[in-house]
């Protein structure tokens, strides 16, 4: 499986962990719609930095 | 390994395979690069529309 965690990039540099076993991720404007294996949805105010795909790493920013 | 590979949607809806086994991808203003396990980049005109993890699927659109 494949699903990996997400991580928010705070405005001090810091990185905290969102959510867990992702599986699907959408942009929604300045939004992104995350689901998780068991169909779990979370909506976050950010955009996607950069994909770490062997790595299980989504990383996001927050929008200014 | 978890790499995806990275598809298309061309602006009359067809579906076209760009990359394979895809391991970063970082959003660049109005682009995408994209890097696979073997170290090599590509950089498309596009933004992501959809990642769908599990089945190791990322979805780009092109760029209006």
């Amino acid at each position: 499986m494949c699903q990996s965690s997400a991580y928010l990039i705070k405005e001090d540099g810091r990185e905290e962990l969102v959510m867990e076993d992702v599986n699907i991720v959408k942009p929604r404007g300045a939004q992104i719609l995350m689901v998780d294996i068991l169909g779990t949805e979370k909506l976050i105010a950010a955009r996607i930095k950069e994909l770490q795909l062997v790595d299980h790493r989504i990383i996001l920013e927050e929008v200014d």
